[in-house]
């Protein structure tokens, strides 16, 4: 279970909560439990989808399944999905009458996890996949973490609803934002700066935007090279891979990815700009920023 | 998420906590909520189960992960633990300050289930594993659940704490009777009975209580037999099994784990007797002799 958490990560969501409390109001005491909790379901997700998707290596360490075999990936992913939730009931100072409400949240942001990592498997077999059906796919699995990292942080920090709703739009922007960008960075960074093999999303068949745009250009001589790599698994040479990603680019596929996560950036900034200036804000803003710069 | 769901299976702990609040007292309107719970997370350790134990059948039906394949079993167990949290906040009735000891509880019992599992798969490597070893590991494995679904349901029933303590304590010795019936029933019934096949945790090297008696009475000539089929995996032909079936037998193993079975069955009787009749504490009663005499 702390194989990869000492393996560091962001601990983007570990924090938020309790950051988007101090930009709103009050804050809480429970919130960094709360945080702690929302990481922990990270976490979780990591171990499992590492299998999913067949991914050897994660933050530079070997993905869990790896280093301890296939059924003690799958068991301490369980566990640590049980550990969240003891977690959050245990966060401090938590009021009787909010805890319904905060396991609901947590329970129903793993679910729609799992739907959205559901989505992102069948996918992968399909050739129509519209990019409505895309962002359907990364607002599950990615998005609706931060979203309620911000939610349940201005929520519980004592925020009115306009606030809540607005700090809910910030993470949900920045959750697309920031997948996008993880699409990005793995056709644009190398296997080094990654912790794992870069380009392995169109080997394995992923459909990212940049994918699902470039098949929509039937006329361009690129495709072919994209399609000869798309979903060939291990079975696919450097050579091809490098192929596939030069395609992407020359079809525009990939500034048309990155105009939509600087899209979404703006999206979370205006959700910012209503709130009033303060450190925190400037930290949310700063990290809002940090998602179109990250190379990991 | 469906598709053991829709097998059948014995449903024992859906109906547990509701059983035993009638036993106990006045009843609670969420119990059958919680029971539902409580199935669910039962239902996701078998689809995950039937992973790490490379199980393929399970209530005569290809297991999960067979049928849909392995990233969407992973996934769907997943999101049914995830609905479970949700089915078991939405309880009818629950209270508001009752919440956050349910969660606990219920995320407790997940992650004991999980220690449990874990100490299985460990075993599977070990060669010493002691008596106290394996009694533990299906504390975790099988009995916590059956003695959540008991404790909770007295508790929400309002009984008192002896009364608690008494049906928890009824709930424990029932779950270790049934884990020991469980590896019984693998070794005495048939694969048709079974819907899976039979004799498949001497192959998988499972450290049943059998087994572990077995190996612990080196002066055997019947020890060869056993060994040689223990954990030889899908290579261990029908008749290595029949063979390590049949030492199992000749060793008196199979004696030892039915006589320990009953012990618990007695047990579990003997708490119910503290109880006044009713028609809820005969039906207990029945479930508890049913342990010793189901064969699937």
């Amino acid at each position: 279970m702390m194989h990869l958490i000492e393996g560091g990560g962001k601990r983007l969501r570990a924090t938020l909560p309790w950051l988007v409390g101090k930009a709103v109001g009050d804050s809480h005491s429970g919130l960094l439990d709360i945080g702690a909790a929302i990481e922990i379901v990270h976490n979780f997700t990591l171990v499992h989808d590492d299998i999913m998707d067949d991914d050897d290596t994660r933050r530079g360490l070997n993905a869990v399944h790896i280093e301890y075999g296939l059924p003690t990936a799958i068991n301490a992913g369980d566990a640590m999905l049980a550990i969240a939730f003891e977690r959050l009931v245990g966060a401090k100072g938590l009021d009787h009458k909010d805890v319904g409400a905060m396991v609901n949240r947590l329970a129903w942001m793993v679910r729609r996890v799992s739907e959205g990592q559901q989505l992102d498997i069948e996918f992968e077999d399909r050739i129509a996949v519209s990019e409505e059906d895309y962002f359907e796919m990364i607002e599950g699995k990615t998005a609706v973490m931060f979203l309620t990292c911000a939610e349940v942080g201005s929520r519980m920090a004592g925020a009115d609803d306009e606030t809540i709703q607005c700090m809910a739009d910030w993470g949900l922007a920045v959750g697309l934002c920031f997948q996008l960008m993880d699409d990005l960075i793995d056709v644009l960074s190398d296997s080094d700066t990654l912790g794992k093999p870069a380009g392995s999303d169109l080997a394995q068949g992923k459909r990212t935007l940049m994918v699902i745009h470039a098949l929509s250009q039937s006329d361009s001589s690129e495709l072919d090279n994209l399609k000869a790599v798309l979903g060939k698994g291990e079975d696919a040479t450097q050579e091809e891979i490098d192929l596939g990603l030069l395609a992407l680019n020359k079809i525009g596929s990939v500034d048309y990815a990155r105009e939509k996560a600087e899209m979404y950036h703006s999206k979370a900034h205006a959700c910012l700009d209503r709130l009033p200036d303060s450190p925190a804000i400037l930290a949310l803003r700063e990290l809002t920023d940090y998602q179109l710069k990250r190379i990991s």
